[in-house]
């Protein structure tokens, strides 16, 4: 079965962020006042071939922490679901 | 009014994402040989002051198409939500 897993790796809020507030400056340049905080991370989209999701689930939270995210710093939230243009031809569509 | 509007930036399924390969070829030097495909992002988590749900999206559309995200080569996805701890204070929680 294959599944797509979204990563967002953040960086954890007490940690400074000057990517994040760079942009917030570059906005508040551009006369986007009503912005208070920007926070930059990074948005990983990982397509997986695995037996079931919670199997999925947990091999990319390894990914996570051995690879994709220093957890000193960062955070990570995962999102899984089964890929729809495979999933289709198991008779199940997503909703 | 407070919203936290995410912004997803990926780059178009037809451009090229050499960090994507180079992650994914690290997953698979770590023994994650499930992994099919990794597309690299950017996700942005910003905090804004607007009237209303539906000027804090376009608001934050403009952005995205003025500063976060360069539209030649990539498309962006955005997800606004009330803040919660300043909109409990006024007595809406989220549901």
């Amino acid at each position: 079965m294959t599944y797509r897993a979204e990563v967002f790796v953040t960086l954890k809020p007490v940690v400074n962020d000057p990517a994040g507030l760079t942009i917030r400056g570059g906005l508040h340049a551009l006369g986007f006042e009503s912005v208070k905080d920007v926070r930059a991370g990074k948005y990983l989209s990982i397509l997986l071939d695995e037996a079931d999701e919670d199997q999925a689930r947990s091999r990319v939270e390894e990914m996570a922490r051995q690879l994709l995210a220093n957890e000193v710093i960062e955070d990570f939230r995962i999102e899984l679901q089964p890929e729809p243009a495979l999933a289709e031809s198991r008779g199940g569509g997503p909703s």
